[in-house]
């Protein structure tokens, strides 16, 4: 029988290389030394001439070196992330050249529990010294050092291979042009740490566990498989556990009204955990899930905004909205550090019903960001840049069709900001504005926005986006760290416009705001005559419809400015469709306007 | 050492009653029978001449009938729920007879694994029959028969108590006068059923388990310790381990670099598996996990609304925010069930960030709202009702004082409703209007509410009340439920007033309307004169902080009304602090109007 290897990168096959000899043997973060020792990994496509174009994978507990493609001709699967890593796929072999290996301490062949322990000639068993994510990573860097890799275009991992890559960024700055970490943390959370203890404690129970020193007949199967099982359980959402499983039953109609397993998550989760039994080590798990729960950058560093102080990479952040063991919330702690530190950062928090598995499960959105920031990342070594005028602009938002309203605005906008500043927009939509003013004006751009394809686009242009609610708050931007502060025709449609604008002015040298007027003639006329909520071109909503929550004119807005302590430093009242700015009585003849404000 | 009783029940013993002798078992819902069953059980408090005080209190998996009290003078502790049963406390011993048993399969004095199976004359170990949540309850039932309780004021559980309190209700609607139901659910979710899989799992790969036929000396404690240690993660909340541990290691200040337990999660669960054992048995945990899993009501009446088809108690649900494993969407959907079939129903989504532990954690604010909800139950028996001049007006509230500002509202709307008709009041607050009308038109009342505190008001007045967001609609009511829908100075605040007011048209016949008038000439004037957004006597905010998030008139509303297929009966605009009407120019000269509308 022959595979279609379709559009994988085909027949691969798996390489080992001795990076440590007995003699030179590597110093581990718990003090003890280890030699030989020996790694397994894959690489796909070719590495360019400048050796640019290196890409890494760190994989997560239960994966290997075997990433894409098939090992051999029968085998039923490609390897773990052959839906992301291919020609013309997320990771494009035809562009970069990717590099995977297991990680030390795995069971898949990198040294490990598993290896010969020179010193007793058995398998080293639970006589493996104690390894940190941080060991993996010098044995990461000691493979790259072997295969000539000068430096890696970017670092990639999801969940646990997330953490390997926040270990590279800090530790290496000057070798890692970027990195992407997925659905991971800097450190676990109490609640993962209690999982990952309740899986090792099963493992240690196991009668057959006999201290390490298991066979390979005779080993602590019911135990591994119940660890698998805890961690099964949470890397599904309750969500997506409903709509798989639900309260369904394996096959009888009845209940059984005995002790076997009898519903359809019951059975799952047991062949969950017999599959892991047949291709992992019991041993392994238990160094792995530990050096997982030691990871922890706040204590290695004092503060996760000291861990992020001397990094050099740009980060491409995200997690998915139903991921419970590696949250959105740790995600975001992560982000804003890296705010704190005034360094590139995107972050898009994906929706997905799928938990911590979408990982897996969602390799369109990923795909498309990951490839986005690989070849942004890309133009700005090889000095490239893509033209917004390559860019269709976005009109097939429902909300508010901002790309149309604010044309006007964004042309104004652009005529006001110098040259080679730093510009925040915050409600940036799709990045029409930054993208044209990174074109233009080679200005360092950065963007909020909340909605999740808007945020996709961005890193498309290769702006640097936050996915955050406006609401949310820009606490952990640092003072005056940009020039200019845009909020355009967003002010009236936040929850709390004082909190944010009182924000801009603080992250802002200047502010930018642009806002509907509402005290525009027509709709005075219409309140006053007719006696109705107005309905304007710039203001086209009914009452009960409109996405403007707050109302404002020109002057309630230089009302506003003196009580936050705003000073104006210029006012352009507009007229749709004229760039020339309104001059007599702007606030009945505007129907928007731009201000340019700063602190007092 | 004698124990300070401080405001408890004092001293009490537990008692064993035999509830059925060999030759009259009990048919299990299994199919097979069951004799003698003994139960143990313990009261507080005196039943009053009528039978009209008694409260059956169902205790959850690992609880006992020792609910209150001390047992013995050098107990340490007092029973599980002391906090919230004695002498003026949540469930006031003065006032209710209170009744709690160890449910049957325990193994705290009721008949279980334990007991000894008169056909071996051995402990029956894993040959006890299958129990379910229904044979607990018909044992409680043959309990209460034999203590001569007539009726139950109130059967009271959380947890697996609630699923016990829900059979009560549906099975014995008669009996059961008013059903509390804490952080419970109607059916597990495919995730508990997955953790309490993966927990007896642990109970049956002990070595030590041997079939359930183990000793006391030598039995499946790691198993137990275990399963215990992944119930405590699902007890509770991320939010609460993360307060509570952190990552803060047991007593070293480094990392020990072995797999001892070292952060100090793990110690904690350790020592919950530790004190479990101790007190509980293995095969008890198998068969009440199991009949957890098994309770489905869904399964037995073909949907939710089936089974509460029937039921005639009044329902107190509560849920706690951060319950992941009895989670408020479960409680809602019990919710949900009952409004569709039309019953009393009270709920409150508790804020707590303790987990599915709020349970025994919140005793401030379960203790409130089981008082109230208990003595205005006890007043439905006896006739007595409490009158609203007994309720100083809340005026506490930060985010609109609606109090003070609806008195004029809530006098003409009362004076517009008919007495004995069914009333429906959507954001309803502290249920002042509800409560008068009750009083003075004796209506049949139901509220919703978002504010927690003002929810709680409104059981301790005696009206149902459901903790609900506006905004997330209306949708399980049935259509014209009620004879008023009531939306009182709400409709400006809400997200989507289309969709609000649209079901409000639906479930009600009469649907009354109150809004200020944003077309009063004071606002015409602002902003045709000032170029200011206006501020009024009723519309007191400035643009950046209302709360008021849309703006209509009268003839907004009236327009609203023609598109949306609305009649309008009655029209009152008004004048503040006038109860006659505005003749001339209403949409002018009214500071705010109540409209009476039905469905064209």
């Amino acid at each position: 029988m022959e595979t279609d290897f379709g559009n994988s990168v085909g027949m691969v096959q798996t390489q080992t290389i001795r990076l440590c000899e007995n003699n030179n043997p590597l110093r581990l973060v718990c003090g003890k030394s280890l030699a030989p020792i020996d790694v397994a990994y894959e690489t796909y496509g070719k590495l360019d001439a400048g050796g640019n174009n290196a890409i890494l994978i760190c994989h997560a507990l239960s994966g290997d070196a075997h990433a894409a493609g098939y090992n051999s001709a029968n085998d039923r699967k490609p390897g773990w992330w052959d839906i992301m890593i291919g020609p013309g796929k997320g990771i494009d072999t035809n562009k970069y050249f990717v590099i995977c290996s297991n990680f030390l301490g795995g069971c898949r062949g990198t040294t490990g529990p598993l290896s010969i322990n020179p010193a007793t000639g058995k398998p080293y068993g639970t006589d493996f010294p104690m390894i940190t994510i941080a060991d993996m990573v010098h044995v990461q860097k000691m493979l790259m050092d072997k295969l000539g890799i000068k430096r890696l275009l970017a670092v990639i991992g999801g969940s646990m291979g997330g953490m390997q890559v926040l270990q590279w960024a800090i530790e290496y700055p000057d070798f890692v042009v970027s990195a992407i970490v997925i659905a991971s943390t800097a450190h676990l959370s109490a609640q993962s740490i209690a999982f990952d203890a309740v899986g090792r404690n099963a493992i240690l129970a196991d009668p057959d566990f006999q201290n390490g020193q298991y066979t390979k007949e005779k080993n602590p199967a019911q135990g591994l498989a119940m660890a698998r099982m805890i961690g099964h359980i949470t890397y599904l959402s309750e969500e997506s556990m409903r709509q798989k499983f639900g309260r369904q039953l394996r096959s009888a109609n009845d209940y059984q009204y005995d002790f076997n397993s009898e519903f359809s998550v019951e059975t799952y989760l047991d062949y969950q955990g017999q599959a892991f039994v047949e291709r992992f080590d019991a041993n392994s798990y238990l160094y792995i899930t530990k050096a997982m729960d030691y990871f922890d950058l706040v204590r290695d560093h004092g503060s996760l905004e000291k861990a992020f102080q001397n990094v050099k990479s740009r980060f491409l952040i995200t997690s998915f909205t139903s991921d419970w063991l590696f949250t959105p919330q740790q995600a975001e702690e992560m982000v804003d550090a890296l705010l704190e530190n005034n360094k590139d950062v995107s972050y898009c928090n994906i929706y997905s019903p799928y938990g911590h598995d979408a990982f897996l499960l969602e390799p369109e959105i990923i795909g498309r960001l990951i490839s986005g920031f690989l070849s942004n990342t890309m133009n700005t070594i090889t000095g490239c840049m893509t033209s917004p005028r390559d860019f269709a602009p976005v009109n097939s938002f429902k909300i508010i069709d901002r790309a149309k309203r604010a044309r006007l605005d964004y042309e104004l906008i652009e005529s006001l900001i110098e040259p080679n500043s730093r510009v925040l927009d915050v409600g940036c939509g799709d990045g029409q504005l930054l993208h044209h003013l990174i074109f233009d004006k080679h200005i360092t751009a950065m963007g909020i926005e909340v909605d999740q394809n808007r945020v996709i686009e961005c890193v498309n242009k290769g702006i640097n986006i936050v996915h955050r609610d406006i609401d949310r708050g820009l606490e952990k931007l640092v003072d005056n760290s940009f020039d200019y502060a845009i909020l355009s025709q967003t002010l009236q449609t936040v929850k709390d416009p004082q909190k944010v604008f009182a924000e801009m002015l603080r992250v802002g040298i200047r502010v930018i705001v642009s806002f509907p007027n509402f005290a525009h003639w027509l709709c005075r006329w219409k309140l006053f005559f007719d006696g109705i909520a107005p309905r304007t071109r710039e203001l086209p909503f009914k009452w009960y419809n409109s996405p403007n929550i707050h109302f404002l004119s020109l002057k309630d807005f230089e009302e506003f400015c003196d009580e936050i302590g705003a000073r104006i430093e210029n006012r352009i009242p507009l007229r749709r469709g004229r760039v020339k700015p309104v001059r007599i009585l702007p606030n009945i003849f505007a129907e928007e306007a731009i201000y340019v404000t700063t602190r007092k």
